[in-house]
């Protein structure tokens, strides 16, 4: 059989990247500057510094290698992630200048906290992009990446408005606006996913795509990702206040959390085998669960509970409910973002709750603090539905060129092999 | 020949897995709480998360990927050393809060010091499993792993209780009793790794396994985890006491491992060719002496000559010594460990005594303290032979299901492959 | 075909290293200690120290991993990384111990910085060495790396005396000696490369080698090397002062980097491909035009301008240059390194004349600067030449037994492997 080329992305992609780099540069040019005020010097420094530099870490080689256990797209996966998150970084600087911002000008000062905030949103749009990988051409991935930021930041700006007047209520009870979003990246993230993977879905996906498995070596280079990712989430959930009750709460949840999916995913296989995929996407679930509590002060058996619990949901969550969700909801998921990042999100969100309502002694309190927690869940799954239904709309153009069947999951596609090659 | 499937461990790891964790959990509730004194906030706690963070990559990534160069073990060596790792932490935590605290009460508090001792413990099991990697099963680590580490912190409390009354006769001399546990890692975990593999040898090893060996890229992700261990090694050595001697001098020692590791490599091979093996353990050997020796005021030429002596040694005991200890002894190392990490070890620990008496200038106090010094390297010794002589003896049991000797060295034991999975 | 064995290194490679590794003991026994000065402790260490390890990162696993991407010279590429870059450290010490340091005796004193600075001389060399990588062997390597030191230390020796008298002229507009070697790094390591390059052709190298090229697992283990060094580059720039400028911009700036260098690639191809290779370079071209420029207080969009042109300049150079160079002027380069590290360097340079040049007022000290500046340059590159010449000349001495020409490009000729083996 004659191989059929893959579709051309060269008059898609780089004049779609150009101009948005270069309009990206423009904007900067003219509102953003950045907001050296000395005080940024010396070892007060180097501790953002520090911070900043675990979550770039994590946003750059810890999610981008999450991917790569995809025997034939360890290219597209680490690479596209790359781009994708570079574009968001740059995005989600100008869009939270404007938004979050108070000045009154159009020039808005940026600190490295300004980018660490922005990073933030990257990792919401690394853990989208989990559910479309393989399926989607670069171009696709820009556009869903710029739209996921962009309901991100929407989503930030329209709890924080709504927070504003209730916050004079129970001042102390509840937290500032901004923590909200640490676990809210994962579930925000993941849900748009969800609704945009249902959204391209492929008659022909029902059936297990012959390249969509891991082999001994790229199921190592995902190993690699994994673990940066599970030895610096103590950093990501202390983005907001590093104490040593975050630390240790994230990192015992986290030990569990270890132990736990590679037990069940043991006991769930006929014959008693560990799936090395699953693993590595549920171990970071308990540092997922416990990012919603971290704020309260925490015994660490409770985050150990709740690491323990996130992570049977998360497996389990991957060996059952992810394939009744391709074929109940025609929603592949090729990460398995919703079991991976979802579940536990929710799940320690009401954990959250639970927490604060037991300290809470007022009932009329409690119950007004209940609804509105429960409201900024409920905001944040109708954005992100919203906008995932609208990207998916938009991505399902064919003007977009995206991939036949038979190369998804193919780096093949998009990158220059030497054996391919005649001219070079 | 058909194949014979490997023992299901369906029934074995998972109950023993949950009820380790459930009950660590427990323990957790009745006895554990986290110290938050306040001071741990800002630059200072900083400060020791990020020597924290820096021992915390060398134990998952660092040790974990150490065991990836064999062809077909890759998954293994790095999540079972996670598994272990991850319980070994908590378990060690639980264990030095009784042991080593001084209240009265059940509850102790724990901080983010105590999590950077229970990794130090967690280090030296890991070091210790080099030694069997391969031919146990995960159960066989679990189990093995939480009694070195009950052993490791029993030597601890040995040496300590040992040392109280010593202490007050050379007060200056000599050191605290904390730090001769950081080249005491190595040596407990070596010696013990060897008895336990030597109560379990199989007569067919005296063969050199067909999966025992390296390949071009498997090799390379060994390479990772061997420099990360490597360029934070100073960082291990500091984690006592940060200066900028002890920095400087296990960077030089470990500079000159590099070099002479491969030197001596090249040498002892007939045809002038380099073992990737033998370089990567021994790269290390530097970092290990100079471990013994760092709380001296060090000139740095002897920190090099150190490194120097301890690198032959170690690629010397690669090329010669594991042969025979195998041939002779029936004591297969997987890794090494012997050579890697007990013999730079040993090493280190005099040349330590060396350096310590030519500064005694009064000779009842010198001997007092030779004595005192190689006491505490026997008891060591012994409790890691004696610890080891029982975990071996626990692990021969038939109950746990040890694989066959045909699928030694291999993941397909133990984990899902696509390509042997008929209905997923 | 019978495999004609490869040149045994056994006679030439343990001895070289033996004796270059015992004369640096030697000296550093007479001529080095260490420099506690007491204040180097606590909070203020660390922070020299996280700034450290940044750059320890970047020199050994993130430019040693740069050239795994060929196929089979992985092992190569990261260990011979790895012992030129331990020699190359242990000698830049010595060096700069004595040309630029001001102490009468032959003692001088180390410090972290030091450390820190001979590494910045170290990463020269492992910039030079991707010209020759593949082609050279590894005494001719060590040769190779040790005389691109010297060269190194002297053209900073040669900058810095050559300024003094200068320096006194304008003193504000310009900018201290040591750091015009942030940038300079690149070109010179680019440039003496090179030339040395150019000398070593061999005539059959016209056509490209079988074994030059990457492959899906190959491909993976370079994006780790690039990304850690894109990671961190924001670190290696603000090596002299580390502002929250210096960092924003360099991390802008790689940000564009990424995003251009594939839509780039992507429109020189005919197809519409992606090459990962030119991608991976062309990533830290925007770092290293930036590290030229950092010192002047910079717009945001500035930066993040240079880093697109200085892109555009390396990937274009990457499709056409590298091959024009190698047919016109006999100048194979293995990794790229003209276009990946000496054209942005170059373009960073004289984007800092015209920052600089915009500022001074006066005619008369604006000519002078321009002069003074492009003198550096023009000193370098002569440096960088001539000692490449005099490295060309040496390694081309058949004494080294540098490898056949089939025999390019591949581990074998300097690594067990186990097929290969007989009696092990």
């Amino acid at each position: 059989m004659a191989p059929k080329y893959a579709p051309s992305l060269r008059a898609r992609l780089p004049p779609l990247a150009f101009l948005l780099q270069v309009a990206f540069i423009v904007i900067f040019a003219f509102c953003v500057k950045i907001e050296d005020d000395g005080k940024d010097k010396g070892e007060a420094f180097i501790y953002s510094y520090a911070k900043f530099q675990d979550i770039h870490v994590m946003v750059f080689l810890g999610f981008g290698f999450l991917g790569t256990f995809l025997v034939r797209y360890g290219f597209s996966s680490s690479a596209f992630s790359l781009l994708v998150a570079a574009m968001a970084v740059q995005w989600a600087t100008i869009l939270k200048g404007f938004l979050l911002s108070h000045s009154l000008t159009w020039k808005f000062g940026i600190q490295l906290r300004s980018l660490l905030d922005a990073e933030l949103c990257a990792a919401s749009t690394l853990v989208a992009m989990g559910t479309v990988h393989g399926k989607t051409n670069p171009v696709q991935l820009l556009i869903f990446g710029l739209i996921e930021v962009t309901g991100f930041v929407l989503n930030q700006w329209i709890i924080q408005t709504f927070q504003r007047p209730l916050l004079q209520v129970f001042q102390t009870e509840t937290q500032t606006p901004w923590l909200y979003s640490i676990v809210l990246i994962n579930i925000f993230g993941a849900l748009f996913g969800m609704i945009t993977s249902h959204l391209l879905f492929r008659n022909n996906m029902q059936q297990k795509h012959e390249k969509e498995k891991v082999d001994r070596r790229s199921g190592l280079f995902a190993m690699f990702g994994t673990l940066f990712l599970w030895m610096f989430w103590p950093s990501l959930n202390s983005v907001l206040e590093l104490n040593v009750t975050v630390i240790c709460s994230t990192y015992l949840a986290l030990a569990v959390s270890a132990v736990t999916a590679m037990a069940v995913s043991a006991l769930c296989s006929s014959k008693g085998k560990i799936n090395l995929v699953h693993v590595q996407n549920s171990l970071l679930s308990g540092g997922i669960a416990v990012g919603a509590v971290v704020t309260a002060p925490l015994a660490p058996w409770i985050a150990m509970t709740i690491g323990l619990c996130a992570t049977l949901l998360s497996t389990l969550g991957f060996r059952y409910l992810k394939k009744h969700m391709l074929f109940a909801f025609d929603c592949h998921d090729t990460l398995g973002v919703l079991c991976a990042h979802a579940l536990p999100g929710i799940l320690g969100w009401f954990a959250q709750l639970i927490l604060r309502l037991s300290r809470i002694s007022h009932s009329t309190v409690a119950v007004r603090f209940a609804v509105h927690h429960i409201c900024i869940l409920l905001i944040t799954v109708c954005v992100s539905l919203v906008m995932g239904i609208i990207t998916g709309i938009i991505l399902k153009w064919s003007f977009w060129k995206p991939q036949r069947d038979n190369k998804c999951y193919d780096d093949q596609a998009y990158w220059e092999f030497p054996h391919l090659l005649v001219d070079k």
